[in-house]
């Protein structure tokens, strides 16, 4: 049988989701627990999409594959009372074995937390990007309907990415702010390695009027990761999950999308 | 000279506001980074409010005597270089040395925030207080509204509380949310030890149907901490501020204020 978690985590005392041999990474939190509740030999779950080290989960997506019985709530309650306070199961549902958490991800959703303030952040240190100088929202919003659409994104690509290709459709960029706090959303059919830091870099030197915004059009056309911006700062970065065909009845958010700005 | 600071820490980490000769306190912290940036004689402050062990701080404010001459900004940054990640000067004044921190306040202002959700908090861990029941606003409101007003608390009153007279006023309660995010402020002249989360134990006790609200006068006139429910975990409350009269100019609010969900 095949079960499906939604997964919500801040990342900030994690090597990232994926797999690594000293254990500290969300994912081996994760096998750990649902081995110490199941009792049962190791689970092997797999994610819709891996996140970096200091980056957060609004939602995660995982399967996993047992024999093991047991109803929704007790995967949520069981599998939560082994996770560290940090990391915690928002929903269980039992899925086909047709689904599957990434080959089943139609697009991709993230969203950056930048506080603007000439004070550095405190009660939300870690957990927001910052910027000290104020921003213009009307060059920011202009620089980003350049990004939407299919383009090739060589340029916003981390070197050790694995994407097969770098063309990808954005589908979605909303800016909104609330005081101090703007909230940056994203979707996509996908993503590649550090996409999301580097668009907010170059978004954010638009922002400060250090580019105007149509350098956007000509970084996306020198496809050279040189052309663009330096990569901006994990900690404002939320997974918020991936999107699923409806007919999958997979929940869309987690209580935890209640608590972004913006 | 006299110079108040407004400071904002998440205190998670740390053993309250209060000095202790562990050193592991905010006002340690404090005192130790503005020594450290004024390379000079040690700086005693004096706070508007001491939070305990596990309360955050959206807008704490103290004051200090010094000879050391430095514009505001410099007193703030430089200040924020020497404090540890989790705790920020958002601002500085110079005021006369008629102002004092704490017998300035003519009014002191708490948020405590609450989730609502059959699982437990993960990315906002130690920053919210939780409950995995429903809760009903109404009858939150109407056992809010009793308390309004000048009162006897003794009620809600920590056997360790110093202060001189257990009557109280509060002037305002404020119960809003943000999905699955409750958030309740609180003004009075003045608050007793522990007033703020016995009370929260009540307004949970009503809002879950264990009790009326017409019972929150029961406990009011029983002025015995037998009478009330038991302290409400310290996690979701943030001491916002003293109020001062606007003649001294001092800022009412700081950033971290537009983080508040509700």
């Amino acid at each position: 049988m095949r079960i499906a978690l939604g997964v919500s985590y801040l990342g900030t005392a994690y090597n990232g989701w994926q797999s690594q041999p000293d254990g500290k990474t969300v994912q081996d939190k994760l096998e750990l627990a649902l081995q110490r509740f199941t009792d049962g030999p190791p689970i092997n779950t797999l994610c819709a999409g891996r996140t970096d080290a200091g980056v957060h989960g609004l939602m995660q997506v995982v399967h996993f594959d047992t024999d093991i019985q047991r109803d929704q709530n007790s995967w949520v309650r069981g599998t939560n009372s082994y996770l560290p306070p940090d990391i915690a199961v928002q929903w269980a549902a039992e899925v086909p074995d047709s689904f599957h958490a990434r080959a089943a991800a139609i697009a991709r959703r993230y969203v950056y937390v930048l506080l603007e303030s000439p004070v550095r952040p405190s009660l939300e240190a870690n957990r927001v990007g910052w910027v000290f100088r104020p921003l213009d929202e009307a060059a920011m919003q202009d620089a980003a309907a350049r990004l939407l659409g299919e383009h090739d994104f060589t340029s916003f690509r981390a070197a050790a990415c694995q994407a097969l290709s770098p063309v990808k459709t954005v589908q979605r960029i909303a800016i909104s702010r609330r005081g101090a706090y703007w909230r940056f959303e994203f979707q996509a059919n996908a993503f590649l390695h550090h996409m999301i830091r580097n668009i907010m870099g170059c978004l954010i030197a638009v922002g400060h009027g250090h580019k105007p915004p149509e350098w956007i059009d000509e970084v996306l056309a020198a496809r050279s990761r040189d052309a663009a911006a330096p990569t901006f700062a994990p900690d404002g970065l939320y997974f918020a999950g991936p999107v699923y065909e409806p007919h999958w009845g997979l929940p869309e958010r987690t209580a935890s999308f209640d608590l972004l700005p913006g």
